[in-house]
């Protein structure tokens, strides 16, 4: 079995950009992708399977079955300035050379595509909970970086990414299309960083020229801030049902 | 070397239906395909080789060699309703891009032969032992599911299948063949559950319209039983030959 | 890289018999068809290189590198009777699918050569020393299992064969080569069982219509029997530097 | 995805030898193949991509994406003897089949370009630190490894070289490309061994007839030592934050 795109339809896009988000630290580049396909009402017109995602399918409540994937999204500005690619799936792949694979394909449909501009995103690990997190950026080329930080991102001085997130990024070099990596400050214990998430999503919508309602990524970061209050209050006192339920509310979704 | 599919034969089906089980938890899936192919005396047409499966080989009594293997059987009902095509394997692939790689050809295979359905079956762990296990279902569209519903079947809202039964189910949907998924409970504890592979063959006997004898399932859930109350027994006095002989005869086969 | 075969020269084989062994549990096999090369002076006439062998390469005593490798020798009786294949590899490779990979190559070489039959070799664990090890027998066919019991073999009634020797013996079935796969009985603490690879290699002359020396091999086998004996007597005094020795001087070569 | 190589010139090349280098322990090749490219100012003219190497992109101070791969230089000597080819990476890949894949990949470029002599290097770990280390030699041919005797070096009798710089040296033998590995002595605790690359270095420039500037190596070589005589020093004193410091200087760069 070979990684497979299926397209269900062809959508004619206007210089699109793209913009990936896999579930890493703080699912901050899952979550920021997701909010702009609910906010833009993106639409799905092509899916990826992998012998290179992990081997097991999940249930809807409706008792419907769904593949591990990968999903392209569309949205089409109605002629005025650049279109949207946007892609996310459910897990990054398990092998080292499954996720040189997915990174690989989606660069294929972004050169089919002809986009002028991948965006890529991620979590920076950081042992601070701030309101504001900071937004470091890298980039394919110098004046990417710069265009960046004249938007208020900070640079990507060393260190390295790992994971499919920096992969779309790197190989994006190699294919000659520009790209960005925006890396949103999250703490390592939040698992649904909504706060990094749009910041991250704040910065790439000043430069795609996009006008954002965050309410939903506000309630998500607000009921964190909520949680992490309680367990605080609560390792000060006997542990409770209450602080463990607490805790359970920052579960992992993917 | 490939995954390869050997023909014997090329059965002629009308509309055929597959019935797909692989070893796994309680052998429940292994076991109900494997009574159906006893049962109406299906025929072997074709054999699936491949280097996902373990590096080793079997001997019979006769000292005939054995590959590791999948194979595919054909059932003819007379020209009166559906075919039958039946999958079943002596392992799972070991690994995961193996287990994507099985159950891709059982599918190809599948397209080939027009199939109209694909059943594929599984144990659900849960830690009761009961004389009617529940059978629980998913499916590829709504419909399947509630059809199955009215079988007497329950609807499986959440959760993950994983490993090859599940990854057919799963796979079944990008190529558009309706499939289900039926998982019936088993204790984690029984590793050859006839009662359970009864329980899911009797909701897909009913969907199939088969007339089945369970005789040889009903005999392997008594002795099952026997050695549980014997094992129950002996816990209860000193550790002894026999109590050791009781678990033996519960060994895993597949 | 991909699994190839570099042929050296291309012999003209009458009705070869193919004579398979790979190192293993007391390096019977390799012991066995490396004798079997060396007595019969059979040519080298292809090599199989692999990325599914051990990254790593051997240094000769003269400073010349060597690869990881599998090697293909042929021998012509001189029109009377079949001719020989032999093939050997200095280890299995690491992965199972490497090992299924490297036994499919071996056997297309087998068709390629129009070859009426495979003799694969093997060590089969017990825990005794003795003069006279059994040889167990298994075949792809009754007959061929039948044919070695007349020439002392006792058939192999259920078990299983792991790796690669077990893999060329397996996957000759369905490429319709008659295959069979010996057995001799080897204690496990032997690395290089001279004994066993001698009992192997009497069955087959006898069914290949040979005449061997084995002067080499009962040479080998003597040193081990003094290197046992040597251990024994001093598991009885103290730990000296002469035990160690007798233990280094059974040292797997491969 | 696949193992790839970028060319961004076709660099025309008079009867060239390769010079190949990868991290290894400690860091002998890559030292002295990246110590020749500065010195000779070598030109860049290709990359190898591979989803063989570890999914992560690195970042530099300009915040610009690098991603994990291997690169070509070419140098002309103005047309009196030979030009040569230069290959490094900045790590191995991490698995065995990998090691393989990009070793076949460098050797097939070789081919291309018509090398006439390939030279990897590595070193061996000994337990002394010496001034002078030996530099050892294995070849595909015995008059190579003659040939560098007469330059100073020591015949490797026996032993094994483990991953790409050896997979690159045995793996030219197939291929029937004269080869030849030099490895010089190191001791296991130096992650930056100059004085090691020095050596294989100057032996190399023997044989390419190059005059080479060492003062980087030797500079590099000294804080080493100094190093060394640091860690000394504190072993005998208290555990001071300026003993951790001289243990930093040491590390790893790739």
């Amino acid at each position: 079995m070979q990684t497979e795109v299926r397209y269900y339809q062809e959508p004619q896009l206007n210089k699109p950009v793209m913009v990936c988000g896999l579930p890493g630290i703080g699912s901050v580049a899952w979550l920021a992708v997701n909010h702009l396909q609910k906010e833009l009402k993106a639409e799905l017109f092509a899916e990826v399977f992998s012998p290179m995602f992990s081997p097991k399918v999940w249930l809807t409540d409706d008792g419907l079955v769904k593949l591990m994937k990968g999903e392209f999204y569309s949205w089409k500005r109605n002629g005025r300035g650049t279109d949207l690619l946007l892609f996310s799936a459910n897990e990054q792949p398990y092998s080292p050379e499954g996720q040189y694979e997915l990174a690989d394909a989606v660069l294929a449909l972004a050169q089919k595509f002809a986009v002028q501009r991948v965006i890529t995103m991620g979590g920076m690990a950081t042992d601070r909970l701030t309101d504001q997190p900071k937004v470091y950026v890298g980039g394919t080329e110098i004046e990417l970086v710069k265009e960046l930080e004249e938007h208020g991102a900070v640079k990507l001085a060393g260190g390295a990414i790992t994971g499919t997130n920096g992969l779309i990024f790197g190989l994006a070099k190699p294919r000659r299309i520009p790209a960005i990596c925006l890396l949103a400050e999250t703490p390592g214990y939040l698992s649904l960083d909504a706060n990094a998430a749009k910041a991250a999503l704040q910065l790439s919508s000043r430069l795609l020229n996009l006008s954002l309602d965050y309410e939903a990524l506000d309630q998500q970061a607000k009921e964190n801030a909520d949680a992490v209050e309680k367990a605080k209050d609560l390792s000060r006192g006997p542990f409770s049902h209450e602080a463990r339920k607490g805790e359970r509310d920052l579960s992992y979704v993917s």
